[in-house]
């Protein structure tokens, strides 16, 4: 370590205006905790909130909680409390199943309105695995095939044929932001639909669904918008798609009228087309409770926080970390970066075990960088600089 | 009320080998919960194990608990301690999503196993409507048509074009509880596959999934099971299946090696490849815990106590009830029922609005049937005799 980057930490924590939602989280002080994109810190509210839900919503109310406890109508209530932090506009999201359920319903929807001339979707090849296999499910299941390709050479494949392109918003691995914008204009233009996955962004930087008319996106909730593990994820639907929302998983759920128990299927409007059974009120509920340590917290203000971090982060490996030790794959400027920085380094597994055991946390993704994340919530600047430290120490 | 029924209760509920599992459970003495099949009442133990969960688990050992507190492969180890409770063999029942997801990847599952010449799909008729829905969706995306039959017309309509049969084990709205054995037989003699929806059956009588060779399952835990509120779902793959087992969701939890980040999707063995994505740990962690209360407790004298409770009930209403005010839908032959009683009755939805009042908690299916659930582990022969004496008074 340096004297003067110390002194730099700490002056930058001083004058960051969210060092203080540290205090929110279940965190230990000597745990320099950078896998918040794997997995959140627990709010210290929610345990108390989860006493509640468990032993007297389900415990005393049981059954009279799917109204009088809002079980029922919980999918889209979070749904609008994620909105915001994504850019949409109310009533176009909705929580429930899993990240890879929801890019099933998604891409299906989203070929079934391309119309059928257009047969072939195009994947992220850089891609979180699921989202490809889904794909190639999806693919299958509604007579299209499959191209896959690095985001920067989507645009350039689009054409008439294209159904639907499926993209990361930011990469799992390298931490690279993708352009939504650029990408979802281009995507229209060609006459295709863009289907966007925030599991790597959201709570992390802003994203503007709404602004940039992105027709659909899904995202898990237990990354930076620390849910809890395996918390339900979202589907979003552009509100002039909503009407034809076509899903391939038309639970009761959806139904406009669930508890009429009708033979045939009618959908409901809005962002509950997007349900399917009945949702998973304890993790839900925990989602909902964990969603409050944004009250009153600007995206743009994180985003800035979030760039500060992995700027300094970058710098004090460079001043630490011995030349040829470790190089980062994450992309230097700062519309490229999302909220992690990935460093390639050899025996990388190896070295992200010892560096836990020595309290930085982060992680190791094969085969051979290890993940930093920087969730701005409650990172700050000299846990940055320890990192480097213990890295240093390790690698030097 | 009759004196000599309420004797009858107290004598039965003396000599009754279950009673004392009704401690186990959160319940008020002033209220009959007859709602268990709905939502079933929570397990006295469980909220202290899920604070142990979400401070400690999540809290403290966040990441780590994924391998460290076994959250990884909490679905197999789940679907082992719900296998025996339906008869399965361990390793064939994982749990995860809902019933709604569950019903798509066994239905899909089941025509591709059945081949591209069986082009139908026969739905029970009288089924929940999700399973139905659902069935249409699969039939759509796998090129089969559906029809739509009664259970007992079913076996009749069996044929070389039969692909699949999703059939339900109890009605939901009747109680009528199908023949599991004779259609399971018949539905494999013509060549088609078996897929049963256990959700009012599983943890309320035998199934024997095992035993009668049945081809795919599934069902929910928050009814009989106790498992909380939209706990998760689960799925049955007969074991000599599993490695044909072609699912329409192949998510990255289902894949041979899933931290290998590849890019094909090669499925793993066993009940491993009904997963999707990241379970939902707090839902499915409640559900595991709900599970204790089955220790020791052998599902056949489950069975004995849940037809013992209904004939008690049904005994006492035709005691007590004028001729003519209520009927019971629920077949009378214990063969043939399963463990509700459900009673058409004139202004059903606002009788059970009353009688909820009282503490007699049911519930209204429309158009007009009061539902009664029997949860044998805490339901009592005094509350059936307390349940009938209260109907009277309604509607006497």
């Amino acid at each position: 370590m340096s004297e003067a980057l110390a002194k730099k930490a700490a002056a930058l924590d001083a004058a960051d205006g969210l060092a203080r939602h540290r205090e929110l989280f279940a965190l230990d002080d000597g745990v320099v905790y950078l896998d918040g994109n794997s997995l959140g810190a627990l709010p210290r509210h929610v345990p108390a909130r989860m006493q509640d839900v468990i032993a007297r919503e389900w415990g005393q109310l049981r059954i009279r909680s799917w109204e009088e406890s809002g079980w029922w109508t919980a999918p889209e209530r979070i749904g609008d409390r994620i909105a915001p932090l994504v850019g949409a506009a109310p009533g176009t999201v909705v929580v429930g199943d899993s990240t890879s359920v929801n890019v099933f319903k998604a891409l299906v929807a989203a070929v079934r309105l391309a119309g059928d001339d257009r047969d072939e979707i195009l994947v992220d090849a850089t891609t979180f695995p699921t989202d490809g296999y889904v794909a190639e499910s999806a693919a299958r299941m509604t007579g299209r095939r499959i191209r896959a390709l690095a985001p920067d050479e989507m645009v350039s494949a689009l054409g008439p044929r294209t159904a639907a392109v499926l993209v990361n918003h930011v990469d799992y691995r390298t931490g690279r932001l993708n352009d939504l914008p650029v990408m979802t204009a281009a995507i229209q233009a060609a006459g295709a639909l863009a289907v966007w996955d925030l599991c790597h962004s959201a709570g992390a930087l802003p994203v503007g669904l709404g602004a940039h008319g992105v027709d659909f996106a899904v995202g898990c909730t237990y990354k930076y918008l620390n849910g809890g593990p395996g918390s339900p994820a979202y589907l979003y639907v552009r509100g002039d798609h909503q009407p034809r929302f076509d899903t391939p998983l038309p639970g009761w759920n959806s139904h406009e009228d669930p508890f009429g128990m009708r033979p045939a299927y009618v959908p409901g409007d809005g962002a509950v087309r997007g349900r399917v059974g009945t949702p998973d009120i304890l993790s839900m509920l925990a989602l909902e409770s964990a969603l409050d340590v944004w009250d009153g917290v600007a995206i743009e203000a994180v985003r800035a926080k979030s760039l500060a971090l992995t700027d300094f982060f970058l710098e004090c490996v460079e001043a630490y970390v011995p030349a040829g030790r470790v190089s980062s794959v994450t992309p230097v400027a700062h519309a490229e970066r999302g909220s992690q920085v990935s460093l390639s380094c050899a025996e990388a597994g190896e070295v992200m075990r010892t560096l836990t055991a020595r309290g930085v946390v982060g992680d190791f993704r094969r085969p051979d960088v290890l993940r930093f994340g920087f969730t701005p919530l409650y990172v700050g600047f000299a846990d940055a600089e320890r990192a480097a430290t213990e890295l240093a120490a390790l690698v030097g």
